[in-house]
């Protein structure tokens, strides 16, 4: 007899015994889902067997692929140069597209950058941008293509038209724990992209205790998936793993973080900020074919930023999108919460660790993140770092100070906080937050900034 | 600061990563599932945990109490003796029940049968009670506490009351594939026997083709699971592995079933079916203390059986339930399905397989059994093997009859039946169908009946 239609029960059997799963079977489970028919207590079995028995990569292909088709996909077509976005697997502190969107684009690159919101410890490009009076984040497609053919850079959120299969799945596997999936982080992020028009896009994965990968052969693997399914559906990309270990920069919040990329943008040439935004713009300008070397790209982008013309450039953004471009010149116009709790050092030593993963929690707790999808966030909550790692500081120095929006939250995180700073009498390593770019060889070196 | 709940996602994390679920947690997530409060997406995702990580015996025992306590427990206070149950894992052609409970009541144990219907492949006692006209497998709790005191045996099928987590989590694993789990198993059967009265259990723990367990090894596996958790809970257990390679019996339907059952109850002493039934007796007639050796039981039971005892106590129990005990003397009452259609073997030699698998499913084409729960069952249709494995057959001798509700469907199966024997030139060898008792020690042998 001849097989009629699909049995959801029989696929999540063949997952669950470590078959491979054919195209059609893939595409029946994600328009079956999209659509409702299938309920989403199958589909939440099925993401657990994947994440015990994986995908391969011609799995995650299909998946990718039938993710992407559950959707609008936009077209950008009157823009004929090649098209460049980047993606971060999750980090604290990272504003890094607030940074390297436009320090990119003011060298000529255009770059449509779909962003997406904080979730759990790490934080959203989005909720940054809102903190800046004005800016729309919810631009119609006309006005993003317009705005990035003209000012060559836009940064939106995703629209509820492109790849809904995404959405589906990724609420499901939010609550039921099947986040830390290799073939299930690749399908998410690359159906968004394809299905957002870019043509490249560098990928920072992140890797350490504050990222969803904890170590770089986990980062590796990713890497190495990523690059093969983006390779097949004709995405070129270039995956750079990096370090999550202490919150990247100063700063972690909203408001803050805005103002901490404007005093990169003014052309502040040291810190862990600036060495990725320029690693990670170096490898944007090779994949647009702007730059045939990476040292080239960095000497571009580093007179860009000394130049000023960065700095224009997120000026232009912020303007064309309808945002207060006061701000960039007067950043205390991003006002910050009023109650302030200094964390002090408790003995004299060198900062050994600043434990990221806890640091996004307290964030949470503060307000400037979501613990859960439907929270609201507070703009102006958030924690500066006056030290990083390696800092050598006295007894009751000043280390840290939160912004909060009452006292007694302030006193519980600045408690919190002091206990996720340490301190020791050895003074620590430094290493580089760039760990290398993947090839099929593994993790190559990258020139330094 | 004090953890106030559990997280959903947080517990399913745990499971995932192979660590040991606590009591407080088992018990919030039963309670919480059964109540819907955690809804069965996340119900899904664990039990596809459990799947692949397994649970230990405490585990295991926590999750069947805290199922037990979802709902009532039958006392069953009346009845002083200890009171003894059967349990099989499931099979095709399986009326073991009908034949052993009248025949262990008939020696003086007292047996509150809690009995299921058909689904998948598997048979079920209850729609076999049904052919007899006017039995009541529904009776309330008093009127089933009342025969069990006054005939020995009563059986009735699981109230809706009894183990209400057992009923939402079936009906999830059903769907999601995780239904063969021993840790899940065992909670199922365990919880729902406990809470219906037993104090004693024999378990039927079939392995083979037509069976979850494919293998003794598997079916061994389960047992000890079985039996340390029934240990730990105070409920006296016994486990038989026997084999599920061709069907039990020779017929395979409802009311031919119970026609069969009659037969053996009237005294045969031949066959894998009384085979089966004393040695699951003796195992009860030692649970409850009544004999001290194996042997001893034997006899007891083979002297019921010849002495018509068993019968007249099969009698006694359809009267008590309402059903028409002429039946009994009289099993040509228990209407067949008309269209009749005979398989003829296509060669000379000797049977050497009957597919109990393909068997069942087809006995569910025919309307015997049941695909989906939902669905109604034909208590008048049915299979009939004329030739067991190892019989020696003619070509085109008849080795089945297949009686279906209509010509098409019956020409349809008696295709499918076909297709489901073999015959062979070569005599195959014939095992018993008990293979032994499970101990701490392993696998031992239990005397020939």
């Amino acid at each position: 007899m001849a097989r009629r239609t699909f049995s959801a029960a029989g696929i999540i059997a063949r997952k669950q015994e470590g078959h491979t799963l054919t195209r059609e079977e893939i595409e029946w489970w994600v328009r079956g889902s999209t659509r409702a028919e299938i309920p989403d207590y199958q589909t939440s079995a099925l993401l657990m067997a994947v994440y015990f028995r994986g995908m391969n990569v011609r799995e995650t292909c299909h998946l990718t692929s039938a993710m992407m088709a559950s959707g609008k996909t936009l077209a950008l077509k009157s823009i004929r140069d090649i098209k460049v976005d980047k993606h971060s697997t999750g980090g604290v502190g990272d504003k890094i597209s607030l940074i390297l969107g436009p320090l990119v684009a003011s060298v000529g690159v255009h770059i449509p950058m779909i962003s997406g919101r904080a979730l759990g410890h790490t934080g959203g490009t989005l909720d940054k941008l809102d903190s800046i009076p004005g800016f729309k984040t919810n631009l119609k497609v006309g006005a993003f293509e317009r705005t990035v053919r003209k000012v060559g850079i836009s940064i939106i959120g995703q629209t509820d038209e492109i790849a809904p299969a995404d959405r589906k799945f990724y609420a499901i596997r939010d609550v039921t724990s099947t986040v830390r999936c290799a073939p299930l982080i690749v399908s998410s992020i690359l159906s968004k992209k394809i299905a957002s028009g870019a043509d490249a896009v560098v990928f920072d994965i992140k890797c350490g205790e504050g990222a969803f990968m904890k170590s770089p052969r986990e980062a590796k693997d990713l890497a190495g998936l990523l690059s093969k399914v983006a390779g097949n559906l004709g995405l070129k990309v270039s995956s750079i793993i990096t370090r999550m270990d202490e919150p990247l920069g100063a700063c972690v919040g909203n408001a803050i973080e805005v103002r901490e990329s404007i005093e990169v943008l003014r052309g502040k040439l040291v810190g862990d900020l600036t060495d990725l935004s320029l690693t990670l713009g170096s490898e944007m300008l090779m994949l647009a074919g702007r730059v045939k070397r990476r040292e080239e790209g960095l000497r571009l982008l580093r007179t860009a930023l000394l130049g000023g013309k960065a700095l224009q450039k997120f000026k232009e953004m912020v303007e064309a999108q309808g945002g207060d471009s006061r701000i960039v010149d007067d950043p205390r116009r991003l006002s910050l919460a009023k109650h302030r709790h200094t964390v002090k050092s408790a003995r004299a030593g060198y900062i050994t660790d600043i434990d990221a993963l806890e640091v996004g929690r307290i964030a949470v707790v503060l307000g400037a993140g979501r613990a859960r999808v439907e929270d609201s966030v507070d703009h102006s909550v958030g924690i500066e770092f006056l030290k990083k790692k390696g800092s050598r500081v006295k007894k009751g120095e000043a280390v840290s100070v939160v912004y909060a929006g009452s006292s007694s939250k302030g006193r519980q995180c600045a408690r919190l906080l002091k206990a996720a700073i340490r301190v020791s009498s050895r003074k620590p390593n430094l290493r580089r937050i760039v760990i290398g770019r993947v090839t099929p060889k593994g993790i190559v070196d990258l020139p330094g900034v």
